[in-house]
C-alpha cells in the first residue's frame, strides 16, 4: 500500500538569507528521503519564543493531520535546555524546552509530551549552535515515518515544561486592555485580542483606541471601507485586527509591536 | 500507471514574513497530499493586480503542461468579487476575478474560463480575509487531480471579466513611449516594451532615454560592456531592459517603477 | 523497484523579489517532475561568486549522496565562460566556470570535472540573460536522474577552471590575520580563520581583535555567556565566530563584511 508522504513544517527565526534552512532540509531529507517540507515562516524575529509558539498554534491546524510541525528559535541552543517532542490533535510538534509549545499546551491542543533522552537520537558529531539540524531533524523525520513518542525519552507534564507568558488581556468596566502582538506584511495590526472565543464578540465593540487614534469602523473584510479607510475586524485566524483597505495601518497608525490596545465595549456587552 | 505528482504553482502579494503562505500550503495539501508547490514569488507589491497578472503570464510557460497556477492578489477578498478559473496552453490558472488572470486573456493564452459558483466548493468556514487558503486553494487541488473545469460554475466571456490596463506603449515619430515597469534584485529595469514581437527590434533602436540619461549601448549580455556600464538588452521575458555590468543601474539612473523611458528608434525603422 | 527521489539544491543571487527561482524550478521540473528541491538560499549578494562558492562548500555535505547542487552567481553570463558538472564526495555540482565550484576543488572534494559542450544539451532558444534556467537546470536533472558526467563534454583539469582566490588567513608570531567573511541574520560574525582543522584550536586563543574592540571570552554556545555579552565561538560549519548571547555583534561591534579581524594566540601555542 503507498502511503501519503510525510509532511513536516517549520518555524524558524533563521532569516532566509544564509544556509540555515537549507541545512535543516538537508538533514531531513538524510532521515526520509520523501518528506515534504512546508516553511510556515523563517521570518519569527531573533530570539522570539513567544511569536514562534503563536505562529505555530494559529498555523498547525491548516495542514493535514499526522503532519509534524518542528519549530526552532532557540537562543539557548547548546546549553541544558532539552528537547520536546509532543502529540496532539492529531499532529506531531518538536522544538526545545523553552516555552515554544507552550501555547499549544495552554490551548489544550497537546496529550502528551516527551523529553528527548534516548541516546540512540544523539549522533556523534553534534554543533553545539545548531541543534534545529543536528538532534530535532532527525528526531521530527523519525516521527515522520511512523517512530513512537515514548520511545525519544520519559513523559513531561505540562508544569514542568518551560511556559512563555503572554500579557494578558484585562477588563476594567466598559473596556479591555491588550496589545499590539504582529504586523503584517500589509501593514495589518494583529492584536493580542481573540474574537469569538468568550474574550470579545465584534458586534460588542464600540470602538478601538491605539496610540491616540479611535476606529469605531467593525467590518468583516477590508473592501468593506473606502480605500485608505481604517477599520476593525476579525482576522484569518480569529484574532481582532486593525487595519486599512489597500493600505498600510501600522505605518498610518504609527503603530509597533506592544503598544497598547484598548477595546472600548458597549455598554450592556458587560452582561453578555 | 504512475502518473507524475501535480504541478501547483504560487504568486501572491503575502510575502514571507507571516505564516500566510504556509497555511496556504497547508490547505493545498489538504486537498492533494502529493502536490508539488513551486512559489514564483510572494513579492508582488501589496494590492498590485498588474504585476501578479503580468508575473504569471510570463512565467507560466517555463512549467510543465498541466501545471495549476494559482495567483492570489485580492484587496476586494470577502466581498462579491468572484472568483475564477481558466484553461489554456495546457495549464490552469485560478485567481480572483479582478483582472489577475487579464495578461493571459489578452495574450490569447486563455481557452476556457469558468467562475466559481458550484456550492460544493464552498466550506462551512471560510474566512472573509483568506480567500486564497479557504477558497481557491481547494479549487485549485481539484483542478491539479483532472477536476473538470466546465463543473465549477458557468463559463465566462473575456469581456465579461475585469481587466487591468497597462499603460500603452504609444509610438510619434521615431520615438516609443513606454515606462518603467518593474526593478528587480539586480537592479536592472524592466521596461514595458516587448521586443521581438512586433513593437520593435533591438538593432532599430538607436538609444534609449530614462530620467536624463540617453543609454546607447545595444548589447546581447551584462558582461559585453565594462564593468559598472550602462547597456540596453532584452531580458530573459522578452521585454527590454537597462542594465548595467555587475552594477545596478536602477541606483545609478535614480530609477522607479512607472517613470517614462522613451526609445529612439534609428530613421530608417519607420517603415520596418 | 522504487528509487528515492532525486534532490536537487540551489544556491543563488537571484532573491526571492523576482520570479526568476520559480522559472528556474519550472525548467528543472521539465526535465525531472519527481525531483525535491531544496533552496539553500537565494540571498547570496549579488554577483559575489567568493560567497556562493563557500555556501556551497559548507552546506552539500549535510544532503544525501546523489543530491545534484546547483549554484547560479553568473555575471558573465551569455558570454564566452563555459559551464562545468562536478562529481565528487557522492555529490554532483553544476555551475558556470566563473570559480564557483573552486571552493570544492581547493579542499579535494571534488574528483572529476567536466565541461559543457555536447550539442544536445543546448536547447534552440536561450537567452543570453538566463542559462541557468535555460542551460544549467537542464544538465542538473541529467545528472539527477543517473546521467553519465563524460556524456556532457571533455575533462578539466582543477587548473584549467576559472578560481577565485580568498585572502589568505596568515600568521604574524602570535597573531593570526584574517576577515569577517559573512554577517548572518543573528548578526553572528563568521570570519575567515578555520577551527580545527590546523589553523587554529580554540584553546589556543587569547581573544580576537576586531575593529578596535577585543573579545577574549571563548566559549561553546551563545547562552555560556550573560544576555548581551559578545564571545567567541566555532559555528556550526566549523569557522571562528564572534557573536553575542541573544544580540547583534555586527551592530555592536559595526562589523563589516571584509573587516580585519587578528586572534591573539597563547604563547605556547605557536609550537603545537
Amino acid at each position: 500500500m503507498k502511503t501519503a508522504p510525510a509532511i513536516i513544517t517549520l518555524t524558524t527565526d533563521f532569516g532566509l538569507t544564509d544556509p540555515y534552512v537549507g541545512q535543516l532540509k538537508g538533514a531531513l531529507l538524510k532521515g526520509c528521503r520523501t518528506a515534504v517540507f512546508v516553511d510556515i515562516t523563517h521570518a519569527i524575529p531573533p530570539w522570539d519564543i513567544a511569536a514562534a509558539s503563536l505562529t505555530l498554534s494559529t498555523s498547525y491546524g491548516f495542514f493535514p493531520a499526522g503532519s509534524v510541525h518542528l519549530a526552532v528559535v532557540d537562543p539557548e541552543v547548546g546549553s541544558r535546555r532539552s528537547i520536546l517532542a509532543a502529540a496532539g490533535d492529531g499532529h506531531f510538534f518538536v522544538g526545545p524546552d523553552n516555552g515554544i509549545l507552550s501555547f499549544l499546551v495552554e490551548e489544550g491542543k497537546v496529550e502528551g509530551i516527551h523529553r528527548l533522552e534516548n541516546s540512540t537520537f544523539f549522533p556523534v558529531s553534534v554543533s553545539p549552535t545548531f541543534h534545529g539540524r543536528d538532534l530535532m531533524a532527525p528526531l521530527a523525520t523519525y516521527l515522520a515515518q511512523g517512530g513512537i513518542l515514548q520511545d525519544i525519552g520519559p513523559a513531561v507534564a505540562p508544569r514542568d515544561m518551560i511556559t512563555v507568558t503572554e500579557s494578558p488581556v484585562s477588563r476594567q468596566g466598559h473596556r479591555l486592555h491588550g496589545q499590539v502582538r504582529h504586523i503584517d506584511h500589509f501593514g495589518n495590526i494583529r492584536t493580542s485580542i481573540r474574537c469569538g472565543s468568550g474574550q470579545v464578540e465584534l458586534r460588542t465593540i464600540n470602538g478601538i483606541e491605539i496610540g491616540g487614534f479611535r476606529i469605531t469602523h467593525l467590518a468583516r473584510t477590508y473592501s468593506d471601507v473606502e480605500v485608505g479607510a481604517l477599520l476593525v475586524l476579525v482576522d484569518s485566524s480569529g484574532y481582532l485586527e486593525i487595519a486599512a483597505n489597500r493600505a498600510n495601518a501600522a505605518v498610518a497608525l504609527g503603530s509597533s509591536v506592544g503598544d497598547a490596545v484598548t477595546v472600548h465595549l458597549a455598554p450592556n456587552a458587560i452582561d453578555q
